[in-house]
């Protein structure tokens, strides 16, 4: 294969994903179809599999670049010479900036890793488990030098702030009002007041009817 | 009708409703059919169509409980004679106890409103943006109040901790280590310090690549 036509298969796979994204984000996984897909990029099915071997693999191929980029976005956090405090806010800001900039593929990611299969599925599960440790490495550290509640529970801070980040894509519009940086920066504002912010409340009531 | 048979009619209705939460719940609401609810509550297919029309009005029946159970839980909230992080914090805890005591019920409540069609969609959206408005009230009341900073987007802040309290039906499990309230109490400090806590993080960085 000539050093132009591995350009071109690169870019054939490459347009493929991006319309996976779309008839993914559009449809769901469970009812897009190759057809669909094939039809997006202007192909006939029968061509699509000289790409790739199944719909399972471009939703493979999806998660691929969505847990290398996490994994970018987390090493360059961890990376920066700062209070743990500032590499939360660091990480809270870029994390929604990231989603809100992909917000179409970041939907996929989030919603259809269950859609994996085998080893695919089990690898999916390791990274999300280990995207939540680094998470919570971080409260931790946060812990450590005071900045936090000590009786803070870390694990349940992270399920929390990752399901309320996660939530972006329920209500997130690129044509919304407000620029993804307002956006971005009240989110990091907010989760930095979730791990370090005073609770100065007193119980004050017994229950409500639940 | 008598007495007696309308009683066993609600019975069975009840019944039904039960076993269509523990259906959908294992298998989503899509892939459920009305032959395994049948199955589980031990009565032929054809008789569960004397107390239900369809799959759909068992679904409408779990969001008609869930509806009004979440209803009277804003109201009891909003009849407390109590400053509004209080009521705040009242809410939280409640809110978060009653996602845990129900969770199988919640997860269904949660995921499947898409499904509902015509007016029962139309009457489910309009009640979920009805329950996120109740909440960017509260929010308002406590900037109001002064406990809050004013800068703080009231709509935003609902958006993010509506999310972080639904991601409870992904990680929850009834049999965990943790009591249910020692879980409502982390979240309910979480979701007040998200609103009313001090962030005297100062943007320290640029952008981490995203």
């Amino acid at each position: 294969m000539g050093v132009q036509e591995a350009g071109s298969r690169r870019n054939r796979s490459r347009d493929l994903i991006e319309a996976a994204i779309v008839v993914f984000h559009r449809k769901g996984y469970a009812s897009a179809s190759i057809e669909e897909i094939a039809a997006t990029v202007g192909v006939r099915k029968g061509s699509v599999y000289h790409y790739i071997d199944s719909k399972e693999e471009l939703l493979a191929l999806i998660f691929e670049q969505s847990d290398g980029e996490a994994s970018k976005l987390l090493e360059g956090v961890a990376a920066l010479d700062l209070p743990a405090v500032d590499r939360l806010y660091a990480l809270a800001r870029n994390w929604t900036l990231w989603y809100m900039a992909n917000i179409e593929r970041i939907t996929v990611y989030l919603a259809d890793w269950t859609q994996l299969t085998g080893a695919r599925r089990d690898q999916a599960r390791a990274i999300r488990r280990d995207q939540v440790d680094r998470l919570i490495s971080i409260i931790d550290e946060v812990k450590s030098e005071g900045g936090a509640d000590p009786e803070l529970d870390s694990a349940y801070a992270a399920y929390f702030l990752f399901s309320a980040v996660n939530g972006l894509v329920t209500w997130y519009r690129r044509e919304g009002p407000d620029p993804a940086e307002r956006i971005a920066e009240a989110y990091a504002q907010m989760i930095v007041r979730t791990v370090v912010g005073s609770s100065e409340v007193t119980p004050p009531v017994g229950h409500v009817a639940h």
